[in-house]
């Protein structure tokens, strides 16, 4: 990790993000990033201050966009137009492959200089750690931090490197997907099951030369969602595809007015607090899980005899169900 | 459980099944789909001891289809032209919602009346009982004891409620996906990440006066798949989507020559052995986990608090990291 925090009791630390401290903030997300147990201690403490506390809740939106279609520029271009309507924008930026990388970090926080210099603006770099789990724990933690410090909308923006656009969207509102404009040859195409979890698609470049590509592009899309069906009961029109120009400005007011829509009416149906809770719940299951496994998997014996198991399952020598039949047994005898 | 196996010792149990008995196959799922104890214990006897003989693996073959699409008809139509061709085939129904339901199951065997009466086809219904975690184990295990009864070809066939069809993918080598024709207004989408899992999408119907829109559904769906990135390194042109009558039996020669073509690209390339030791590897983590997750919550303490965290969770009084730290922290006081 990179700073060490001061110890500040948790009550202070949160008293202090209460009233939208920057540096607070700042603080309590190192904290959050932290790996030292005393520092995951205090983190627990300030959560649990801060849980206790009654804040306005922030619009989560999830933003997934490969290298290429122009990221960087939209959150800039964006989050400098919520910022002119009066917004505080907190962005945080998830990229597992920051570690291996050297991710693109810096990179963000120089390419957004206008917004970063925006005092109602904080950008927070992807905590540099290649592990999937941890990059979920401290930026769905770095999320309520953010809430708790007033951000009225809090963009969580990833490269989707492996699971990261499902992982982002399960702690988001609202999910917009990015696009490049692009036909033939050069499409990509999007990865496996996110175009099902957007609830905006945003043809990027629709400008100059490539504006008739970023149109047919929409075109495209619109047709193939079509053929899906919806995640959710959604408004009539979602999920909506949209080109717009970070370079321009076209299309953001608009893009803005859509994620306002869905947000309002799934305010009004109920179905946001839904979502909130049914992920809240999820990550809880995750963390016990998770938490689970590791703790057993420190007895070196079991964990020795899992990893055979494992090797036996996947080669065909024993069934999975008598695997995990016969790794049970052996936790069953000692626990 | 329906009829109650007879205690035969699992050895001789796997002999008859070896040599094909259909007896001993039909008496060896009800085996693995009893919840008894005792037969549980044998099952896993039985699986292990059918581990260790050699077997030619059969071609685990996925098929979803909602009501109405002709599932039955086709599997009928495909199955019969398979058993023309000297194979033996295995039909195995996934219905998670059989229980509730009632289920199509008597519905199936009854609609595939010429494939039923083939001494070279087996024809199983789900097994009636809702929790996909049961029907997840018994039919893979099915799976496993039809391959080692000398099956050439298992289709393993689900109607595609909640998450079966991914857990059928999960379990096949090929996973189609059998569509009705349709546009515009009856079009009921393909669910959730379905298409993205999918080898071949065969547009059923594609005769009379649906042909044209089947063929259009077609396109349509060549088009959205244009868009997505595959699943994995396949030869061009897949997934591939085609239309079938399971009427006039057009196209489904074709359609075993597609899965044929696949089946033996990913042979040659290697990718066969690496997804079935992925797909084994999956499982066992699964059952492990269960298992575990079953285990721990009898206590019915660490159970109960669970539960309370959860819904705290879920109301945000406590974060999820928060929440499971201290169920984790119960569990090591005890443990």
């Amino acid at each position: 990790m990179t700073e060490t925090p001061e110890l500040n009791d948790p009550e202070s630390l949160a008293n202090d993000l209460a009233t939208g401290q920057r540096r607070a903030l700042a603080q309590a997300i190192t904290l959050v990033e932290s790996t030292r147990d005393d520092h995951r201690q205090q983190a627990l403490a300030l959560l649990q201050a801060l849980a206790g506390k009654p804040y306005r809740q922030a619009l989560r939106i999830g933003l997934s966009g490969t290298p290429g279609v122009g990221k960087s520029t939209f959150t800039e271009a964006f989050g400098m137009m919520l910022i002119e309507h009066g917004l505080k924008v907190a962005v945080l930026a998830v990229d597992p492959s920051s570690a291996r990388s050297g991710g693109s970090i810096l990179g963000d926080k120089t390419r957004m200089e206008h917004l970063s210099r925006q005092k109602n603006a904080f950008i927070r770099p992807s905590p540099s750690q290649s592990a999937l789990g941890g990059v979920a724990r401290r930026t769905r933690e770095a999320i309520l931090l953010c809430e708790a410090a007033g951000y009225d909308v809090i963009l969580i923006e990833t490269v989707g490197v492996g699971q990261s656009e499902t992982m982002v969207a399960d702690m988001s509102d609202i999910f917009v997907l990015l696009l490049a404009p692009a036909g033939g040859d050069e499409l990509q195409g999007v990865k496996r099951g996110i175009m099902e979890i957007a609830d905006l698609i945003l043809v990027n470049k629709a400008d100059g030369d490539l504006k008739p590509t970023a149109m047919r592009t929409c075109a495209d899309y619109k047709g193939a969602l079509a053929l899906m069906r919806k995640r959710r009961k959604d408004p009539v029109g979602f999920p909506r595809v949209r080109p717009v120009s970070a370079v321009t400005g076209d299309g953001l007011t608009e893009a803005w007015a859509d994620i306002s829509e869905l947000a309002d009416w799934r305010r009004q149906q109920g179905v946001w607090d839904d979502i909130r809770k049914k992920q809240a719940k999820y990550w809880f299951q995750q963390e016990l899980r998770a938490g689970l496994m590791r703790y057993l998997m420190r007895d070196e014996g079991l964990a020795a005899l899992v990893a055979d198991l494992s090797l036996a399952v996947e080669s065909g020598e024993i069934s999975a169900s008598a695997a995990a039949a016969t790794a049970l047994e052996r936790f069953r005898s000692k626990g």
